[in-house]
């Protein structure tokens, strides 16, 4: 599947100047972007798109075609189709609608075009489907307009979405935030190419740490747990299931046409593979944003520092609902942290610098927790708001993170001085959460997934022995 | 206690011109603000402050004064609220640190300065506390310089916060994202005012239509009860409450010094006396916007209306989890939308407006079911990046809010051009969420106030009947 995110030449049929058609905006987001393959421009009617030659049809073309970005009208698609074939076109996205989501008549276009594709063997994503967005090689087929939606910058993330709405409304939003993403997949109807393949292949991508998944179907269950299973060894996969409860369910089945399934056995598949599942797009990046950056935790006892004793009490209250322990510290670091801070200080997890801390302070507190065998885990909250409190927070925090023993997580919440620290903290690899709520539960995914790698691993070992 | 939040005069006691001290960011705040009534700043030693004349004692001065604000050292504090209480102050703030919460010296000093202030008529707010914020006004007593933490603008949500370092983070978090409070009290030590009081006042302030509350302890359960069951007939109160699990309510202990008390017990008092509980800082405010903006729902069936299925989806299945129902639509209403919208449109609720949805779509749905008798709310989910949607969507949605006879709460997340459209919804006063999760939630909470209030008021008629 590389060639779709590192394709040498690609031709956009349906290319136009047009500003309203979707082959504009395709060509236009190429040509905005760093890509630096060929682009070839496909319309039977303009001579030149953009001042860039046009060609009447792929077959025009004299150079060798690596993948075609088809979006030209449902009818004439599978014509489009057998021409990409006969260019010996690796693989084609269709981003053109009218396909088995309108039923009868579309569902026979889809066929059509799989069988052209399948003795050619051209591999096809789509139709009815946004396409590929990658940030280091710059292929973006998204044809939402770059003024409308931001792109996310390089990431170790990787996110494949059956829904392409879905897709781009997160992606704008995590480019907002800040969040990179190493590859962006949007699957549509899945006639070829599924989340089962994308998961394999981005198993083996060096530069995605984690994969993050929106499914509302799937087509093979059996497959789908199996190579998650083998996925989940290397690296996370955490989903995004719409359709839990009956009356989602059947939304699902209105929306997509496709039949939700019953959410209990889709719980139970992804928890027998090791998928992390969330239930919310907010949620679903919280977790993978903790899973990309942090590593592992050797168990479930966190400790909490902080500058403010409310969000300190939050946040226990979310871990230990999160099934997590709040960390015993041990008698050295009592030692160390009763001789070094303040009386005014509480030194008994949660660590409570109070309200006039300082990076000092801090840096004590950490040093101690990270180096104190009961801590698996750490969060850090940061009330960025009092006076005492200065920038050099930001590499207090980042060195101990950079030592890599332990997971450490931030939450901080505020305004525009407060994200500018926030925006320190991310580049440095440490993730931020506005809230206890979202700090604990990215904790308690870092938990549950080492817990199941080792499970995993121990069954993995077990039946090869 | 109106004259707290609009004195005519105020004495700065510890103002200051070097910037480190806590008096100089008080009076700089005071400068920068609207604020209208006399600054005093008061200081032994200084002749003029930021070029105002300065006074060596609140007595020197020959003005009247309504309200000191007292930033000194606590070993003086007695003396100088001993000062205040000659000069027939009407209340004081005292911001400064050094009682109650570090033990035997610091209470006694608090019962002093109360005796002080019972045997002349004086009240006190904190100490150890940032004291009073109130947009209309321009009373600003919040020490952290403006820089460091936005203001939020004018708006009807009142906010009492025990501690001020979790005030101060929420404000300056609410004042990014534009959400505006009517006024903001930090209780501290809460030696004379505290959170009943201030309930009581705010139950007749015109400006607040809904009382956010952030509470660690309170000392007297019955009377709070009381006050709020009263409250809650006009306007509701949403609390946050730390502490629920065994490990949260022993850090409250370790913080504030009180005990948290049984959290059952809150968590009863709570719903008998008719206040909304929520558990993290971004929910009280998500219950609060809705509840401050949109009329109450006359029952629980939602009606929702999107141009992404997944989002749809999600939303349904929040909804359902929160225990309220899908709205079955009338014969009317699908009669209409069968005839006006599209064959590609799914018109059972979820309305499935699809991913090239325009605002004239969103009119259609959004009009037949805000006169459809099934529809007790609605729940409207824009993406705002697909292409065809253009910004008179914002004009489509204001209109039917406008109406008020159903409360509308939308959905919406993105980076820039999103964001812009959603600060439009909510100058029309329309709250919007950023997933699912949290417009659904929100949603939730004006059917629980509307059911509580009604509850509480056919109680009340019993009694009185």
């Amino acid at each position: 599947m590389d060639f779709f995110f590192n394709p040498r030449t690609i031709a956009i049929i349906g290319a136009s100047q047009i500003p309203e058609k979707v082959g504009s905006a395709i060509l236009s987001n190429f040509l905005e972007s760093n890509f630096r393959g060929k682009i070839y421009p496909v319309n039977p009617t303009a001579k030149t798109i953009y001042g860039m030659k046009a060609y009447p049809s792929i077959l025009d073309i004299s150079d060798e075609v690596d993948v075609a970005i088809v979006a030209v009208r449902a009818e004439i698609t599978p014509k489009i189709i057998a021409e990409c074939a006969e260019k010996h076109v690796k693989g084609a996205i269709i981003v053109s609608g009218g396909f088995s989501e309108i039923g009868g008549e579309g569902r026979r276009r889809e066929e059509e075009i799989l069988r052209i594709a399948r003795s050619s063997g051209m591999r096809i994503i789509g139709p009815n489907c946004i396409g590929i967005y990658d940030p280091a090689s710059g292929v973006d087929t998204m044809f939402m307009p770059r003024y409308r939606m931001n792109r996310p910058q390089s990431g170790n993330i990787a996110f494949i979405s059956q829904s392409g709405a879905f897709g781009i409304a997160i992606l704008d939003w995590a480019a907002s935030r800040g969040f990179g993403i190493s590859k962006f997949i949007s699957l549509g109807n899945k006639i070829d190419v599924d989340e089962i393949e994308c998961i394999e292949y981005l198993a083996e991508d060096d530069s995605t740490r984690v994969i993050a998944l929106y499914l509302e179907s799937t087509s093979d269950g059996r497959r789908l747990m199996e190579a998650a299973r083998k996925t989940v060894e290397k690296k996370p996969i955490v989903a995004l299931k719409a359709g839990k409860t009956v009356e989602g369910a059947r939304a699902v089945l209105s929306h997509t046409g496709s039949l939700a399934g019953s959410d209990k056995i889709y719980d139970a598949a992804f928890k027998q593979s090791g998928i992390i599942r969330t239930y919310d797009p907010q949620d679903l990046f919280d977790v993978s944003r903790a899973l990309a950056n942090q590593p592992p935790p050797k168990g479930d006892r966190i400790a909490v520092i902080t500058n403010g004793g409310g969000f300190g009490v939050m946040t226990v209250d979310f871990l230990i609902e999160h099934g997590l322990k709040l960390a015993k510290l041990s008698e050295q670091t009592l030692r160390i942290l009763e001789r070094k801070l303040p009386p005014i200080t509480s030194k008994i997890n949660p660590i409570d610098l109070v309200g006039d801390a300082d990076a000092e302070r801090y840096r004590i507190a950490l040093e101690a927790v990270a180096a104190d065998e009961n801590v698996d885990g750490i969060i850090v909250i940061i009330l960025f708001q009092t006076p005492t409190l200065q920038p050099d927070i930001v590499g207090v925090i980042s060195n101990v993170s950079n030592m890599r023993i332990k997971p450490i997580l931030v939450c901080a919440t505020g305004g525009d001085y407060a994200r500018v620290h926030v925006q320190m903290l991310e580049r440095a690899g440490v993730p931020v959460y506005p809230s206890p709520h979202r700090v604990a539960r990215a904790m308690a995914s870092l938990v549950a997934y080492e817990r199941m790698r080792r499970k995993i691993m121990e069954k993995t070992v077990t039946l090869t022995a």
